[in-house]
């Protein structure tokens, strides 16, 4: 799908969206910045815009080919993509395989704990609120998705997971949790949007546990752009099924 | 039931549980004390261990006439209750009817906002994590209770809710939310345990919308006692159905 880049319509902390000639149609481009702690802390991280780029459109292809629609129409550039022109809905999603982040702080669980179960989360994206975790009954309330539309959102949740899992593990990664979003399209769809990248998933190499994800910024540990680099020759590599 | 008090079993915030001649029994007693945000606010509240024991003596009496099991056993003395001796549920059970407190920074709400319907919310009791916010999901996780017995919490609350917003509405008080707690006896039953005062809920009058709750404790607004007492005088009041 070719379109032209028209005016930016929004710039974020880690993409930017533009009008194309298309009505159905944005530009999603991946920036090189990078924040953590709900933009405290903020950084540049060489190639991270190509690196997410180049993994969230295989990911998309990938988890397409599995009937789950997501909002990837064509690649635009090296760190840009065209996506579905979608009403988003102010929903992060995350899914949870192994105890990390904020989970160990708020459960009794040590970093690396298997859970029982894939463990969903909502939380609301509004920074100025520090983007509090919602639950079903408290985003009903608030009128932000219908029961339906949370229950869409939980199945193809659930489903993403075991596929993007799945295809990880052959690729020696573990995938202990990621954050995706969704939007409604015109038919009022809810699509699979927003990025899939080292930047909104916890990458671990399944061996050394070696962190391959924004957690090397979060904490200053270092080789980030190695580890950004190293998720995308893993996730571009072939291997047997 | 006459039960012979034994020694101090757990002394909190504003009870103190003692053992008993009996195994299934304790003595539950109500403090002065009154602490805010966490702990860091601190007082005393003169008549409040009398006026929260008497008010949730008559509402376990009341709710337990609906059929809903509760720990109340006997009176014990002007500021303590006999109780069933519960293994409890490390859970806040809260319900709101009305926007107030925490949620109204949470969710795009003005205190005073009624709810399209009740929302129920749990909290993990757990004062060094802060008591944080707890989905379904993350309680069945960490174990801390069943499917069943979410549902028969959730079942149980609303149920609960109904009651007492009912019996406020006819003595002039709006039930703006509470929290409660449960526990299992040994047969495994779920019970309605804690208090249920002016402690644990608001209550705000239905005219004037005056708080009748530990929120002028909380924001300093005086006649505290006077509210505690106004709330113990209406429970205690023949009105007509």
């Amino acid at each position: 799908m070719k379109v032209k880049k028209k005016k930016k319509l929004y710039e974020g902390k880690a993409k930017i969206m533009y009008e194309t000639d298309s009505e159905t149609a944005l530009i999603q481009e991946f920036k090189d910045d990078a924040t953590a702690f709900n933009g405290k802390k903020t950084g540049q991280i060489t190639n991270k815009g190509f690196v997410n780029n180049q993994v969230s459109a295989h990911f998309f292809k990938y988890i397409s080919s599995f009937h789950v629609r997501t909002h990837f129409l064509d690649m635009y550039s090296d760190n840009a993509m065209v996506v579905q022109n979608l009403k988003m809905i102010p929903l992060e999603v995350v899914m949870r395989n192994i105890a990390a982040g904020s989970l160990v702080e708020k459960m009794s669980l040590n970093e690396g704990d298997r859970l029982e179960s894939p463990l969903l989360e909502f939380y609301l994206k509004d920074d100025a609120k520090g983007d509090p975790q919602m639950t079903k009954e408290e985003i009903l309330a608030m009128e932000l998705a219908s029961e339906e539309d949370v229950e869409f959102i939980t199945r193809t949740s659930v489903k993403v997971n075991a596929i993007l899992k799945s295809f990880l593990e052959r690729r020696g990664i573990l995938l202990v949790d990621f954050k995706v979003e969704y939007g409604k399209n015109k038919d009022g769809k809810i699509i699979l949007a927003d990025e899939i990248s080292p930047d909104t998933c916890r990458f671990w190499d399944a061996e050394t546990k070696e962190r391959l994800d924004k957690d090397r910024f979060r904490k200053d540990m270092g080789g980030v752009e190695e580890a950004y680099e190293e998720v995308r020759r893993r996730v571009y590599m072939e291997v047997s099924h």
